[in-house]
């Protein structure tokens, strides 16, 4: 989406900076996540996406937590961190943004860090509604405006002050148009302005809403109406979970107006920013996260979760797989429970079965891996068989070695591969093999031992110990043997 | 249910020829499935159930895929397939489908194939209310009719036409009675009425709906209302997901009037067809496919998923669990994670544990495989253990073997069974074999190497190399040992 | 929370013997549970909880078990059970109870068995409103007052009478106020006033409502109003269900108002008296079951399924974990894909991977298990590294035996422990080894073959079979070699 450019600059400031006490939780409230990100990640991308540069977040509680929450999420972003130091207020903690705006005359957008459901096209707007206005705010109309700031209007005319629910008469509180914390002003009118706001309420702190007034006493104030929804803060963890569901239903309309089946969208997760191609179906429970894409043309079972996977066309994902930072080929077919943890290179057509882990492991075109298995630091050639119950045993207490095999290699069940070892093209472990040097191509490796019958030795134990069960008495002598 | 023999024939015709663009797929619409069947299967086996043979499906769009499909989902059917190559509007579809029915002199149905919700109680209502009309067509009355074509009925008596949103008034847009794209006519009437429907209208095409103006001029038409939910076509991915959700509530009820105990029936996955007994809980996210039966007295538990399996009365699934064409005795337990797969079959009162695969295999009366197994192509005897880490070797690269072991033998752990083999009863095998050769009844078989314990090695290592840390150290020599 | 103490003695009554014929099943519909716990369940602890003492239990329908339910779930708790032989109506019911509280001379609080919804506080209301009346019961307001008995109030004044549907006149169908079924009395009123109840009404039943028609003959009955909801009884498979969700909603608000992240409230289990700490955030479709608690600054992935575990401070359960009667320990890492069953105890900071299971396990503070490993009876040190594929074999067919393996020790892939076997601190094991013999402290284990590699085998098999692709010649010759 290009960002059409503006003539005035614009700038944004985020108010970031409280503790969220209705959270009832140690951690800053903005930092809560919903799809993945927090809070606060939210307003600032939106404020970027509408042009906003710099951004300006005022921080105060867990301040290096929330910067660096941001700086990861939106590396290189143009970002500035203001710290408020005490909370004495949303007019001062505007003000504790003022340094980093040091010579920008622009327009300034404000915003509140806990309004993960605000749009672009919401921003927008307020900028547009702005005109030649010193101040524009958005207000919304609510069905129970209890808690929110009341926008109060002149008799023929703008409106002319928000008045808080704590300092509202009974009259003001019937009004059901309220203040919805977003700001758009001049800057050289923000900072003039903000030096007047006084602390003369009930809470005692510096309102950011007197500026409406103060700007309806001067050049004038616009109210920009906005969708209530949208712009309502997070303010405790029921909030935060209906705040989830929004954005994820918001999220998962995008996919199926694509062309994307949701066999579920009430049972769908999902992160901003994943992508998912046309006539893919997404079975009820999966979760898709991070920088996750699926091609055009899956399926992806029940209760899947993936972190940063790309999936190519055609590949099927079975129920309850879990994949970080993978890629399955096209028309692979991986799962159930399959587990590929980060650097899972599944390859076209290539198969990964139940109970099988793959890590930093690339698994070549039409090879397959279907039971029980655990491949790590692993290269494995094209149409190669992995038999169930192999191991490549990478680690050695200390460091990490690479198993590499051939293609078209057989590799029996239950073989252990001892690491670092090479496989070569079309060979052949036997079931049962633990191989600690490598093998060459075409060649038959074996590592066990020759099978022994002793029969009757059931018997004959339950004659030598007639009054305790077979089972007991065999167990009691060497070889013992044992099962789970 | 049997169906009521009705005097007059009847045939139906569905209309499955368009691709559906605002799925935004390459599939073609009736082609998207609900409850594990495509859209077009539902109309086509309601008018089965009201009695309607042959059923014509009026196929276009990917005409081939959707009568596989359907042949598939509906075996010995009365199905014929009429191709519509051009599409020139319902009423020329509906014309595609004559050459189908030549000599058919009774009543046709005519359905769309995109109404999932469509009862068989539905259509014989209005082949009840036809009557002796020439025409009756289903109406129903929404709240918001945008996009419907609206009932215009006449001064005084019934439906004088139905006027398409493009084509209608700004008076007639107020009309809350739409055209539900279902009917009921005399074939001879149909016929004849249809060779005089034209394309004079905003669309250019030929509208079906002007049957209702034709019988108005002539014989009369008749409205049957039916509830608006019902007759909804599914045009959307969001309109497929809420039909899925729609039948499956439908579903979901049925089991609950008798007597099947739904821990959460938003969170529950159910084709048609399934049965489930009294008595039985299903826990939440668990998904029943295809031919699957429950017994009663079951619990089935959370997320799993059952496909064309049948479970005897009185078993458990545990959470997590995968099946396909897969039979569980009485009282059996299975599970979690346990991955039944085509023709596992565990027997009455046998315990499946978790991270254990069945294919193709029986599991004997009250035998256990309760960790991290794979047996495929096995017939286990009654009482027999298998311990954990078991694998039957069934592929040698080339060719599937069988497994045989006997009754009350006991497997010990990480037994590698190399098939074809046989272990008979009562058989002992030491954990950590690998076996070749078949096993007598009650001998022990053993196939492992004796101990060695190098006393003082790991401090002798790290003597002989002081610079590096004693794990390294002692990975760098054979023998290797490693983890993953 | 402390029960204040009241002035008067305070018993209860819970009527439970009815069979509940809409639910469907054999099992008396009070035994069918929600959250965990069957329905009767809940009025016998919100009535201990509000202060009786005794609760009587009137049981008739598969009484031994609702006793045994009871018993089991309220250990030590002051309950009495009395037998309704015939079901002939509420008051008979009540009237069984009358034995049972010989000599008791207070107030008595009768409730319904099927009552999930039931809070403390409303049955404290109903008996602070009952003052001195003789009589109090609880009446609610419905949109929909069918099949409820009406409440006809004196033309200036209380309650007159409560009629059954199917004893009212249609004017007094109308009345949307209806008894909700709980009742407060004084003894000697109540057993005095039972006994005059006859049985002349539509169903030939004693209903306890005509209680409240004598009560307004003589000393006077005072209406008491409830939410709707809470007092509702559960009849069939549908309310058992609509139950289970709102009972499961105000346990996840109790959880969110104490700052546990929720992502998803709707899809969220949990039984009654689960503890959560704050800062923990719970994925979508995570279970907490029986005693379940877990610490603060946790996370509990998706789907996860906890029963009477604890889960310390800090630490994080993957997705798919299924855990029973286990404990882990702070900051560890579980999952995904672990199998946590009864005694299995993980360490702080200790790591528990996919497809691993542990029974009766203790794994020491950092020690790891990351890959498709089975523990059991097994006690394993501080910071040893267990590697993939380890079984602990336990189980010699008749007896379970312990493993114990020492501190910073490292168990090589595919290691199988014959126990008893015990194997000491920093001792190393080889890949692949089988050992029946314990370990010395810093020895090395070795139980394995010696590798062979057969150079050219696979080439020298083709050409002498050359009609047959290699693998299948390969396969048809010993050694076999096969891969699952």
């Amino acid at each position: 989406m290009a960002t059409p450019r503006r003539r005035t600059p614009v700038a944004a400031i985020v108010l970031a900076a409280g503790k969220g006490t209705r959270m009832k939780t140690r951690r800053a409230k903005v930092l809560h996540e919903v799809c993945g990100r927090p809070l606060v990640y939210y307003p600032v991308k939106r404020a970027l996406e509408a042009g906003a540069d710099p951004v300006v977040v005022v921080v105060g509680h867990q301040a290096e937590e929330v910067e660096a929450a941001l700086r990861a999420h939106l590396p290189g972003a143009p970002l500035r961190f203001a710290v408020q130091k005490e909370q004495l207020g949303t007019a001062h903690a505007v003000l504790s943004a003022r340094p980093s705006l040091r010579g920008f005359d622009g327009e300034v957008l404000i915003l509140s860090g806990d309004t993960p459901l605000l749009t672009t096209e919401t921003l927008r707007a307020v900028l547009r509604r702005r005109g030649r206005a010193a101040l524009a705010f958005a207000t919304m109309t609510l069905e129970n405006p209890t808690g929110y700031g009341r926008v109060v209007h002149a008799p023929h005319g703008g409106p002319a002050l928000v008045v808080e629910e704590k300092d509202a008469t009974d009259q003001e509180r019937l009004i059901r148009e309220v203040n919805a914390g977003l700001y758009c002003a001049e800057a050289a009118f923000l900072w003039k302005t903000l030096s007047r706001v006084g602390s003369k309420n009930a809470q005692r702190e510096f309102y950011l809403t007197d500026l409406v007034a103060l700007a309806a006493e001067g050049p004038g104030a616009v109210a920009a109406r906005v969708p209530p929804f949208e712009a309502a803060g997070v303010n405790d963890q029921e909030e935060l979970s209906l705040a989830a569901r929004a954005l994820t239903r918001r999220l998962a309309e995008r996919l199926m107006r694509a062309g994307v089946t949701l066999e579920d969208p009430e049972r769908f997760d999902c992160d901003e920013g994943v992508e998912v191609g046309p006539d893919t179906v997404l079975e009820p429970s999966v979760r898709l996260r991070g920088a996750t894409r699926v091609g055009a043309g899956c399926r992806v079972g029940q209760g899947s979760i993936l972190t940063d996977t790309t999936v190519a066309d055609g590949a099927v994902v079975k129920p309850y797989c879990v994949f970080e930072q993978a890629v399955v080929g096209p028309a692979a077919l991986v799962g159930p429970f399959s587990r590929l943890r980060p650097g899972a290179d599944v390859g076209a057509g290539a198969h990964v079965g139940n109970f099988v882990e793959l890590k930093k492991t690339r698994l070549g075109a039409g090879a397959k891996a279907n039971h029980l298995t655990y491949l790590g630091d692993a290269t494995i050639g094209a149409g190669t068989n992995v038999g169930c119950g192999t191991v490549t045993c990478n680690y050695d207490g200390e460091k990490k070695h690479p198993t590499t095999i051939g293609e078209r290699a057989f590799i029996g069940s239950d073989a252990i591969l001892v690491a670092p070892i090479t496989i070569g093209d079309g060979a052949y472990v036997a079931a049962g093999s633990t191989l600690t040097e490598d093998v060459p191509a075409g060649a038959l490796a074996l590592g066990r031992s020759r099978q022994v019958n002793k029969e009757g030795w059931v018997a004959a134990h339950q004659a030598a110990q007639p009054a305790a069960p077979a089972a007991r008495r065999a167990g009691a002598r060497r070889p013992r043997r044992a099962a789970g």
